[in-house]
């Protein structure tokens, strides 16, 4: 059989990487912490892209290209910088191999040491910063509106794919405006650009909201965060969004003279998602069948399996099906492979998640009708071959609003409101998610929950509505409740 | 003035320089060797790496992402790739930075040191055949068909902004197949969507040919290479495309079962082009008043200048024009900066190659008419505002075009056939550019004029007839010419 998939019942870990390995999405590679992104895999991750790239480009911003390496002294620039980002990262020493003199290969050439080691950027903030000094002197300069898309690498023990793995792809947002107002807007744009892109294209209900201080990006002044609840009552972080102040600009002295000629720094903000939404995206949506994917974000929309093999007159008719779909921009497929038989073909195209199948056999040609099954709820009905195309445009945008519907759903039975340590702890232990809870805004409680329960506060919602309570903890007054969750 | 570029006669290196620099394509960064592409740069790289990446997609490639790191081991397995490309790269040794307790900022954490030193990977090979051993059991695995966008790092010592950093950004393909024919078909078909995509979208003529032995990628049995004349008369290789034969398949164990269940090696090929091609697309085009763009890789089409000043109803009439431009997929822009002068702005306009400029006065209104410039040939011309959007249209086709030709035209006046050494250094000496010879297909005879001219045999043209002749250096019988050129 294709699939063999472990059931998220009996072992939900094992279940997401089955889902990964048996759907070909990614896989470890010879290099500890790095993933070989699969085909099937990338073209998922550039559909994201490619949608993120043009929501960029709508707001304004434009992409450009800035190093890989960091010279060290940079990381120590910006002090809280370096505490939450210098410590496990990829250092070139040297820039020559040589043969061994033993034969046994190659070696390092020891006298050629860099005077200065060179960090793989964990993310670009000193390098960009120190770039836009030359580029920034006046208000007439600003905005800056940049975006890059690369790769970062951050020294992780324990990997995970897609959630947590030493190299990954992302984008990093880096701008640079005239006033502090104008970088809060930014940063709360891109924020809501996140939130629009989960819910619209990956069908993914996010939280909105801010960081507590002790979970803020290192540096920044802010932290806008989406969050969102994976079917294991876990929560993860999907995108974040900085107000980074003009801590960037102090270190790396970025002055612009104002309307008045005078001198000010700039005011900065950054902002990321990153192949982490792969890992967010399956556990999402994806069934103990395999992956279950949003048609906004599917690389096949539609696959047309002969039943019960392929003919020329089949073909005929699947091929006029691909063709009208494609002018409505819905991408098919024909499964001519002729070896397999059609269980194993639903299985999986099942496991690949593609949302749509349609099942074409003799005896549906000549009712002029064809078999739909749609991935997310496994019904399967008959529809006539005529207006086959629009039937299916609409039925992707029903399969579209499900997702999200359900996971909406799913996300509301697993969040919980309570008012004492019992009832979080008991919360926790039951069934996860997130847990609306007051907070007195202190370190302490936050810490002292975190090592109680593991939970951590994943956001104070923007749309918490103000109400009396109080502290988990310190039993002291609290202005409104903060979402707590266990978390990726 | 906002230009300020040396003249290719008076100093045609810095004339390159300065187009970089003042049209804001790219810069040094603080890292030796590594640049920063600014957006606008970027802007056109991103074109290039779109219509390429759609031609990849169309001739049945899918991308992919593998690991930055390369184990150092495996660059030992392929002997002559090893010796091509292990020598100058950047070397990680380390994994952790720690304070450093004389408080003078970061350290490299010597307790953090890998048992396996990683290489950046100046090209993926190794590590993608190594993946690849995985992926591969049966004929029915094969073709592979993948394309991977990725930046690499090779350390170079002297470098020059595109032409040569010591991290650029490139695609790299890497495909497998089930027999040699396969595998050379494949290489020449790639070869072949270099050359269309040079001559077709960069308007850049190339001749298509194989390299001599000494000039092959380390580690194929044959390269095909697109070479490309510039104006300064030194030839630039533009894209390479490799059939690997067996070698890595050997190197890294990749078997597969053919249709008759006996195990075989897999045949290969890669292909790469890079952000190279920005310094070719430059140095083909440009002029003394700055960047040259064909239309189909520029970002910008057109630009509207009010003449002299904004107004509200030069900015309607502007306004109207962009958005009947933007129905055919022409992208203009509106230039309303009402601080700079209109010959300050015309000299900007020009600096950054935009194909189009129309200038748009009152007394042009009242006419219906528009001041239409092309930047190639600087023609000026006056056009009815009726129906300018298909003016325009079809100007930027003649423009594409007159590129293409003129480049042509350069290439045909800079090429030369020469029967003896004599005849060979002294166009070398006076006009540089392709000079075709006999070669009798020895290394030794390569190696001198290399060493006495410092021209090298480009490639071996795929359309040169066959002609009777005698080797410049060693006299003994050739049956065809081959390209000598000073490159870069």
């Amino acid at each position: 059989m294709a699939k063999s998939i472990v059931s998220r019942t009996e072992n939900y870990s094992q279940w997401y990487t089955d889902i990964i390995k048996k759907a070909r999405l990614a896989e470890h590679s010879a290099v500890r912490g790095s993933m070989v992104i699969r085909p099937y895999g990338f073209a998922i991750w550039e559909n994201m892209r490619d949608h993120l790239d043009q929501m960029f480009k709508e707001t304004g911003h434009v992409n450009a290209y800035f190093p890989l390496f960091i010279p060290k002294s940079f990381l120590s620039k910006e002090a809280d910088h370096v505490e939450g980002f210098a410590k496990e990262c990829a250092v070139v020493t040297h820039y020559r191999l040589k043969n061994n003199p033993d034969g046994s290969g190659l070696m390092v050439d020891p006298d050629a040491r860099l005077e200065e080691e060179l960090i793989v950027r964990p993310t670009s903030e000193t390098i960009i910063w120190n770039t836009y000094k030359d580029w920034i002197t006046s208000y007439r300069d600003l905005p800056l509106l940049i975006n890059q898309w690369a790769n970062v690498v951050r020294w992780e023990m324990r990997t995970r794919l897609f959630l947590r793995t030493a190299e990954f792809l992302w984008q990093e947002g880096h701008t640079a405006h005239a006033s502090r107002e104008e970088a809060i807007e930014e940063a709360e744009r891109m924020h809501e650009v996140y939130a629009t892109f989960a819910e619209n294209y990956m069908a993914m209900p996010v939280i909105r909201g801010v960081k507590s201080e002790s979970e803020r990006f290192a540096g920044a002044l802010e932290t806008y965060t989406i969050e969102a609840l994976m079917q294991d009552g876990k929560a993860l972080q999907a995108g974040t969004s900085h107000f980074l102040g003009q801590n960037f600009a102090k270190a790396f002295d970025v002055k612009f003279s104002n309307e008045e000629n005078q001198e000010e720094y700039v005011w900065a903000t950054s902002w990321g998602v990153s192949t982490r939404l792969m890992g967010a995206l399956i556990m999402t949506h994806s069934d103990d069948d395999g992956l279950v994917l949003p048609p906004k974000i599917a690389p096949i929309h539609v696959v047309i399996v002969p039943i019960p093999k392929p003919t020329e007159e089949l073909a005929a008719v699947a091929h006029q099906i691909i063709s009208d779909l494609k002018t409505r921009n819905i991408h098919a497929q024909y499964d001519d492979d002729d070896k397999s038989r059609v269980g194993f073909k639903f299985a999986e195209h099942e496991l690949r998640g593609i949302p749509v199948r349609l099942g074409l056999g003799q005896r549906d040609l000549e009712k002029n009708q064809v078999e739909v099954a749609r991935r997310d709820t496994k019904e399967k009905t008959f529809s006539p071959l005529e207006g086959i195309a629009e039937y299916i445009e609409n039925l992707l945008n029903d399969i579209q609003k499900n997702l999200f519907q359900k996971a909406l759903e799913f996300r509301e039975q697993n969040t919980s409101y309570v008012d004492t340590m019992e009832e979080f702890e008991s919360v926790l232990e039951t069934k996860g998610g997130f847990v609306y809870a007051h907070w007195d805004g202190s370190p302490e409680t936050e810490e002292e929950i975190k090592n109680r329960t593991k939970a951590t506060i994943r956001c104070i919602p923007l749309d918490a509505p103000e109400e009396h309570g109080v502290d988990l903890i310190s039993g002291k007054p609290s202005k409104r409740r903060v979402v707590f969750a266990k978390a990726y």
